[in-house]
């Protein structure tokens, strides 16, 4: 019995998730609003890795199938509809439309969870739901991949506490288990941070967005089991 | 004041790190290694991206004022006269001598320092030494920058639990202070175990290494201040 955790998408090798469960998470914010949109009527997610990609994938499509959303450093990107805030996912705006995603560090998280399966998109928002759909998988394997999306390459707090919620849920009452590193550092973490609110609120990617008038996206993100839904993504798009 | 803590040496973008204080740390076991090799006479220690470029470097040099030095999967390279063993470097071989030295994961964490002043390589052998030189540069600068190996660009433990024990000698009595979440984390570590060996025998690296019957290497990198030695790196030579 396995689970290994990355802390970036840079982390995974070619081939090395290959046909494994793998997790993603990007908890602030694009898992959270990925979860939102789909909880919320979306008819898929596609995620793109710049605007201009959003772009080009719409081209041809009937304007009224689909939204534009997507940030740049986490302001909504000019002339797309919405940006990558969880709060604006709402059922009005979203229901029976596929949204097209480009994320600085959501996009690349999935892309490097390619070749997974399933990909299963995890936030704390639909963590109960997660837990249990990849506690089933772990189970089935004996064998989980976690991706966190980091921040520009870096390490984020925020999605490495989520992995380390996660591990513990999925590892309980197994006695053997080979954790790599991060998995073990992860867990850890589970120790140092009281909740959801103390690890979210700790982290920059929160401070980043509380002093852009973004903090209520923050306490969206932080609030476990929002929705039930545990979206996978195969073949680039999310449902 | 700032500390910023990378987990590999993808962490930092061009520029990130220009004229910045920095420390870098492969325990097991670059920087182990350069610091004996240092500490035990030897001229300098030039690290090499592959065991060619080794090679070439060493092309037109006389053969007796170098050594050339390194691993591929931890073990010594054909033809190299030493591995990446800290235990090779012996006053008796290393003396007066060039080492060039070609490892996987040391060699790209050097080269993600560049651009830095100083540039300092640290382990746990030379750690009291270390968080002096490095405590002097952060509170002459107010900022300092850690930049861990990792293995295989992912995060590795035994740097990461370093990198914390640097942060919070350096950070000692400094009541404001900026950490990423990097910083943060590698801090936490410093409670979670006790002491250098209990984190060098818990990671991935010590596993395989001692799976490849050099588990004395481990001990020789896990016993602090061996070496008073504190190397810095500049214009690709460390001395």
């Amino acid at each position: 019995m396995r689970i290994d955790v990355y802390f970036t998408p840079l982390g995974p090798k070619e081939g090395d998730l290959a046909g494994r469960g793998v997790v993603v998470i990007d908890i602030l914010r694009a898992t959270t609003t990925i979860i939102a949109a789909l909880a919320n009527g979306a008819k898929a997610v596609i995620p793109a890795a710049t605007s201009e990609e959003a772009v080009r994938l719409t081209a041809n499509l009937e304007k009224d199938g689909f939204l534009l959303a997507g940030e740049r450093k986490c302001l909504k990107i000019e002339g797309f509809a919405l940006g990558n805030s969880p709060r604006e996912m709402t059922p009005e705006v979203v229901a029976g439309k596929t949204v097209f995603l480009a994320t600085t560090n959501g996009t690349p998280a999935l892309v490097a969870a390619q070749g997974g399966d399933p990909v299963l998109v995890g936030a704390a928002v639909n963590f109960g739901a997660l837990a249990e759909r990849a506690g089933a998988v772990f189970r089935e394997r004996g064998d989980l991949a976690v991706i966190c999306a980091g921040r520009e390459k870096q390490f984020a707090l925020e999605d490495a506490y989520a992995a380390g919620r996660l591990v513990k849920v999925v590892k309980k009452g197994i006695r053997k288990i080979a954790l790599n590193d991060a998995a073990e550092v992860a867990l850890a973490l589970t120790e140092r941070y009281a909740g959801w609110d103390d690890a979210l609120k700790r982290c920059a990617a929160a401070r980043q967005l509380q002093e852009l008038e973004l903090g209520d996206d923050v306490a969206f993100s932080a609030t476990p089991d929002r929705f039930s839904t545990v979206p996978t993504y195969a073949e680039r798009r999310i449902t």
